[in-house]
């Protein structure tokens, strides 16, 4: 067994934030549920804290959206779970009250933020450590916190958040209601919209990689970028995560996508709206990525590529060719996902094959 | 389309690096480039800014440097494109002055930096928030910002520019010209040449993986790591990306090289002259790569193998053996990228093999 | 040849470090080596540094494993070397010394121990520039740099180091003789133990990668993320890498596991005791990984798995489904090691069984 040993500390901190004081029969309300309660149990009880269907403890509560946990609610030991209206429950659960759900995961959000601390945001005001450009223009209600640069001519837009060591070049702009987390950097002229979230490490407009061997032939020049990346409105970057700015023009973020850690986008890529990436995923310079695509992680897209709205793409595909809208491919080289999949089942065979061949044509000629 | 929703903010942005006041002929003369002018048309026009092919904009100058952005002229809207000399203009382009020259790429960088901003590094001297040890070395000309951290005996050669939040630990020496971009860290007793650039989020000289199982066996042992990193003049490193220090002697980057964000280079590696490394790619501890060698980007190399001088790796490979000089290698595990793209086009074809195998061979023993 | 060139700096950096005064047979008394001492050779002689086989200069020991390095020997400068007993050395070595010792790799932390710098932590104390939240509790012997942040209700353990613009957020707790260096961070509530290595750029607790559809479908809604992540004692995570926090209860480290640079380790993560995981590495949300399992570099290992104590994994392995304890494991999609070898091995040949085919079934039935 995997972390059995708990942490008291851990133990602790967690519990913190998980007592509302809210009862099963109150949250039921909140999410529309219908509730079902075995005999001996009572939608009075106060939910203690939200958990997962194996690790939840006497009086949690915990979410069951798919028949993957129902197979696991024989052994849970929460006190209720949020089921969804699709999903049978196996025969014999008669020990925790049931609250029936359309849906368990949308539930979930609203309970969840419910159970959340509030964001503890640095304090309105800036910071009097942080370094501010005379020439910048810091918007009311801007929460500006510790070790913080702002440079020349940099606008901050309203309730903006940056966190301790958030370093903004000269001449940025940042929309409305954005939170830069902690050490993230947005390099110069660079435009985010509002709502935009930077995890913390997170790295705007660095230059891209763009060198061409020097006229002499000894060595090479750094090809100069002067684009920028233009981020839209309700993005959100993961930790670590790399953008570089454009050659000329902009590299470009459409409105809702979300970015996961440590990915990299080369320059003058465009994405574009509610398009999702995942982890460790690389895109390579100029190419256009349709709104609604799914990334999966670990994926690397080659450069100057079309890829067609709607797209969807498994974990660790290498893409080499434009990909048509509303495509599922995976593999490398990326194709439709459904014929890797055949691919890589007749791999497996194989070694199968080649005991068959070598009888077929003699061992002489075997393969 | 993605992206059309232009951000006025983004567009001003943009545009006002872009006004340098040249006109065509100007900036022909510069390039030493040929003109071809069509009916109507006029050199003495003022460029307003650089573009690509499809998103030029009335005024703007773009750049052909290959038959395939060729293609995509009839449509484009510049005033005026730079064409490298072998490049053919399909028929019927009379709707904007062509700058004929040898290399599009090379005219492309000279008027990029015509169009750049001067860099905007800190001011020259030492912000007053900065925090440099009484033993440190700071030579003439060095610009550091606010909250950069200098650690004792470090040396910080002439005109080196320290971004917001750069740490140097002790002993640490910079040579001449470099810049440090925000929040990049240079560990204890690492060397840096001169013009050496860092971006935003480097870490060079963290202690390489290396441990061992304690004599009990009730955990590892962290191996000391008393080397450290040594980088030559004019390398440039790409934003987040991770050196470790060598066990003993020396991690060395040589003179030239360049090196994408999110990549890690293994202890004790050695890296060549004018080497180019493409981002998420990972080289595992020891191993040596000749002067001159290309790795495409996401590829892993193991370790302890020596790469030879001018070879070249496609996006992607997976190297777990030594590679010859000049090699153009892919795949994984990566061979001859010739041979590997030929395995790659037989696996295409495999499912239709199982069909006819299954016909030869009868469906009992089919495979 | 690479790097044959040494800057100065570079040599003097390292030599400075190396000097500890000891000779052959202090060293040899020091690990228990029996020494073999060749004709006219002298054990009283100093160590003046330690290197590897083919790169030690004269004066400087170095270490030998395995057979490997055994065949450098006869080319190699060093004064001695340490090898280990069951390694044999070619003949004719007789121009260095030999100490023979039951594990090179053993003894050779000791006497790296022994060369290494004392490590140059912050001075005890909070340096005057750090922001310490009031709230925060510190204990003795805390050594906390300039620039460093600590949010309210926080707890440092005694005699932990905080280098240059560490972001610790609201209440974390981290344990004893801890060490995070530069611009780490560690997000709210998280939990380290004692004696836990945070290398440069590390992101502790950011938020996990949920969304879901909007009701009304016109863009996602951040789930929100209220656990934690809890890493147990003596844990090292590598430069830039990181950990997502939970969506309810944690992420969790578990005692004594090795994270190297640059991985990414999703929200509800749960790894085992003594766990080694690879540059590059990502593991996606939920899964579960057993105690001494060992990742190569580079791997992505799919959600809501389960892998098995002591599995190990090939570098670059794609992991797709649950994996029995003690598994050897590699490949995409990853399997039985050997046999995902058996399967690369059959692939080499595949153009030579395309030849065979096409010769058996005839050229219009070719595959």
């Amino acid at each position: 067994m995997i972390g059995r040993r708990r942490l008291v500390a851990d133990v602790v901190a967690v519990n913190e934030v998980s007592k509302t004081g809210r009862t099963i029969a109150q949250l039921a309300a909140l999410v529309g549920a219908t509730l079902e309660i075995p005999q001996g149990l009572d939608a009075s009880r106060v939910v203690t804290g939200l958990n997962t269907v194996d690790r939840a403890i006497e009086g949690e509560l915990t979410f069951v959206g798919s028949v993957k946990f129902a197979r696991l609610l024989h052994a849970t030991k929460a006190l209720a779970a949020v089921v969804s209206n699709d999903v049978e429950i196996p025969a014999g659960n008669q020990h925790f009250i049931t609250l029936r759900v359309k849906s368990a995961d949308h539930a979930m959000i609203t309970i969840l933020e419910l159970f959340a601390d509030p964001e503890s945001l640095p304090p309105v005001g800036v910071d009097p450590s942080a370094r501010i450009d005379a020439s910048a223009s810091i918007a009311p209600g801007v929460r500006i916190g510790p070790f913080v640069s702002v440079g020349a001519n940099a606008v901050i837009g309203a309730d903006t958040a940056l966190y301790s060591g958030v370093v903004i070049y000269q001449s940025v702009r940042l929309g409305d209601n954005c939170v830069l987390h902690s050490n993230s950097t947005v390099r110069e002229r660079c435009v985010l919209g509002s709502r935009v979230i930077l995890s913390s490490g997170v790295v705007i407009g660095t230059d891209g990689f763009g060198y061409r061997p020097t006229n002499d032939g000894s060595g090479m020049a750094k090809v100069p970028h002067i684009g920028n990346v233009v981020i839209d409105d309700d993005v959100e970057i993961g930790a670590n995560s790399c953008i570089d700015r454009g050659e000329f023009g902009a590299t470009r973020i459409g409105a809702g996508s979300k970015i996961d850690n440590l990915c990299q986008i080369g320059h003058n890529v465009e994405i574009g709206r509610l398009v999702v990436i995942s982890g460790h995923t690389g895109i390579a310079g100029s190419t256009r990525i349709g709104d609604g695509c799914r990334i999966g992680g670990g994926c690397g897209i080659s450069d100057h590529l079309v890829i067609g709205k709607g797209a969807s793409f498994a974990a660790r595909s290498g893409v080499m060719g434009d990909v048509p809208e509303g495509a599922s491919w995976g593999g490398y080289p990326a194709q439709e996902f459904r014929q890797a999949l055949r691919e890589m089942a007749v791999i497996r065979k194989l070694p199968e094959w080649q005991r068959q061949l070598t009888q077929l044509l003699g061992p002489q000629k075997a393969p």
